[in-house]
């Protein structure tokens, strides 16, 4: 059997009780901090202006924007709550493929929970499969095609978001295959348009794309069956390498959900481990930022492409410049929302230090690891490793950590009462009868 | 200036009293011939099931279905309406590239125009500008971008109609690069899917996507101010060469609309010097089919690469065999819709007739010629060159044939007075008032 259909075929098959207790579990942590994120988000400037472009197309108004009074047509929901769980840079990351697995599956799984009826332990299933079509086929191009200048959470999402759909629709594989077609031909996301608003676009849209894909196929809209790994199909148009392998090898026997971390920094995880070295010295009482003459961080090669920007404008910009990050963590021991604002990238205090930081590439630097050396005015010279950056797999976030971080999100947002409500729901979400309830704790009042 | 910029500058400050008369023609002549298409297409099944999966989520319908009773937003309209004028595959071409111009762009226009009133002059230089930019890219891109696996008229497309519909919009430089940037990072297409009914999907696709992308920079939604030429933007990522002149150089001196073409057949542009030869013969007297033995035609290598389906099983695959098509122009002296319906591909005269074609890839054939020979079974040899194809730039169709086109397509659908009264909406586009009457008179009553 072909791949596509291959992995069609697992998806149409796969039933809730098959999944194990443990990844059902992560797959509720997965989707407290996906609800986290959407509606800590949902505030922000990006949102506004992508509800007011877009709402005037909007269908009938069932289903709910995630901390915010609109509601819009699954489509359109789908897109906007995949953009507030990405603006922040705060969602989820499957380590091995640099994806945020959550964004497009989640968001449009919500969605379509309002528009019919689906229980707490088919969601999980679909979103633990949604995640799995993803992440499996991100792992068969990863890093071939993230180097292109993919952004694979966009290109992988909209399969991801295809399969939870087409889950819960009960698809054919046939059908299935269709919609997988249909995904493999749009595909969302270039890397240039990181440090703009495009790149929270990118899971929303995957999530709209993907659901749209599910809708087409479940009528009969024809596509290839051979979307993923045909000669111009979807890995080999979009990718330099492939190993279909990974995609078809151990299906439900092995869950890339399980898998997931969470990111306990507002950006992108290639700088959480010299944030977290930043911090744990400033904790430790050996450096004050204030006498700090020259900081030197050795990183994995990712940190300088990705985040290399040398003198950040606005907030936004900030998250990608492990200068920003680092300097901020030194001052303040903290690096959310509020340490990537415009204010925060702007203070003379921060400017001043973050022109002491360099980063230099080392090949022997895991991507969870960073070396820092800092030389202190009074000459001292202090070194520090971090093997394993906290939220990395090694020491991921406990489940306490992922509350604290959720009510940090959505406490300004919903109130802590309202907070509390939601996080408990997302927490059961499993056994809920009806998930759309979920939804509807994390809206505003109309 | 980069190109994007450059681009982008061009488009917003073009007018429409710089354009040439002949170039104002050539676009309405587009815009009939898409019109047409779009009309004939409405009823195939590929629009019922489209319509029956996506009008549940439409915004208010103030949109036309193109020769149809449903009314949807202008962004599924759009979609809607890019996918009939392309089921049939009976579209225009712009030859150097292979992109059907008018599908993404005049159905986001069309679709638009309904949304805020377009005057004929406005949305004859938006058409303009929006087949400029989509032809303009796939010049800097093509062949290399087309061998890697892309549908160009999706993937030029979005660009092409985020500018048409930015230009309504009057959106400023700045803006107009931030949808470019948008149209960049959702692509649509892949070659894969030709044969089935995603392929139709692609423009109409593009034209939503672009119309998205518009609506998102209008409102001040960021993206890259380089997402064409950038290092991870769209040529660099989707294509293994690039000449950034090609976009420009000469910009307002050179119209790429002007060398548009159009099809006398109801098939992919590549087979039509084989259709074209093929019906010369029968006209000529010289051959009836029954008495054929053999049948070899040297063609340009895109005719097999494109469409050798030796076996078709459908009419939709029909239009992807040289076999079938030169079989049924042989038979029937037509290469309409109706030749490559199911039936006609299934019908034992025509089954037998293609066992005796033969196609070979000759290096030195233009795209537009072909050398046919054929052996009767009286042991005549005839010898018979297509130098170019009719409705290629050398032998373009006339008005006359364009109409004849026309009403071939929209009388079954409209009755032939409304359809006299659309054709002539269509040739007067440029001085209507405002363009939403050539979309009512389109459709359907309700």
């Amino acid at each position: 059997m072909s791949v596509t259909k291959t992995l069609a075929s697992y998806v149409t098959n796969a039933k809730p009780a098959d999944l194990p207790e443990a990844v059902k579990a992560e797959a509720s942590r997965t989707f407290l901090n996906w609800v986290g994120c959407a509606v800590g988000g949902a505030q922000h400037e990006t949102l506004d202006i992508a509800i007011a472009a877009l709402a005037p197309f909007s269908g009938p108004g069932i289903a709910s924007v995630l901390g915010r009074r609109e509601r819009l047509d699954p489509l359109h929901a789908a897109l906007m709550n995949g953009i507030s769980s990405h603006v922040f840079d705060f969602d989820d990351t499957h380590l091995r493929t640099v994806i945020h697995p959550a964004g497009p599956v989640a968001s449009a799984l919500l969605a379509y929970a309002e528009y019919q009826p689906v229980s707490g332990a088919d969601f999980i299933n679909a979103l633990v499969l949604g995640v799995e079509v993803e992440c499996r086929i991100g792992n068969a191009v990863y890093p071939a095609h993230y180097d292109v200048g993919w952004h694979i959470t966009g290109t992988t999402g909209v399969f991801g978001a295809a399969a939870a759909i087409g889950k819960l629709m009960a698809l054919d594989t046939r059908q299935m295959s269709w919609a997988f077609g249909l995904a493999a031909t749009q595909p969302v996301g270039l890397r240039e348009m990181f440090g703009t608003m495009t790149k929270s676009f990118h899971p929303g849209r995957a999530a709209q794309n993907g659901m749209t894909s599910a809708l087409l196929a479940q009528r009969g809209y024809t596509s290839s069956e051979q979307g993923i790994e045909a000669k111009r199909g979807w890995a080999h148009v979009l990718s330099v390498a492939f190993n279909p392998d990974e995609i078809t090898e151990n299906l439900g026997k092995s869950y890339e959900i399980a898998v997931n971390s969470y990111k306990p920094f507002a950006c992108g995880i290639v700088i959480h481990p010299a944030i977290d070295g930043c911090i744990q010295l400033r904790k430790s009482g050996q450096v004050d930022a204030m006498q700090v003459r020259s900081v030197t961080l050795r990183v994995h090669y990712l940190v300088l492409e990705l985040t290399g920007k040398k003198t950040p404008q606005t907030g936004l910009e900030g998250k990608f410049s492990v200068y920003h990050a680092a300097a901020i963590a030194l001052l303040k021991g903290a690096a959310g929302e509020r340490e990537f604002s415009d204010a925060a990238v702007n203070d003379p205090q921060v400017i001043a230090l973050r022109g002491q930081i360099n980063a230099i590439v080392d090949d022997s630097m895991a991507p969870d690891a960073v070396h820092i050396t800092m030389i202190l005015n009074d000459g001292r010279v202090i070194e520090h490793d971090v093997e394993h950056a906290i939220g990395s797999i090694a020491r991921p976030m406990g489940d306490a950590d992922l509350d604290e971080k959720f009510y940090g999100l959505t406490d300004d947002v919903l109130g802590h009462e309202r907070a509390q409500n939601l996080c408990r729901l997302c927490r059961d979400v499993g056994s809920l009868p009806r998930v759309d309830v979920v939804a509807q704790a994390a809206r505003l009042p109309a």
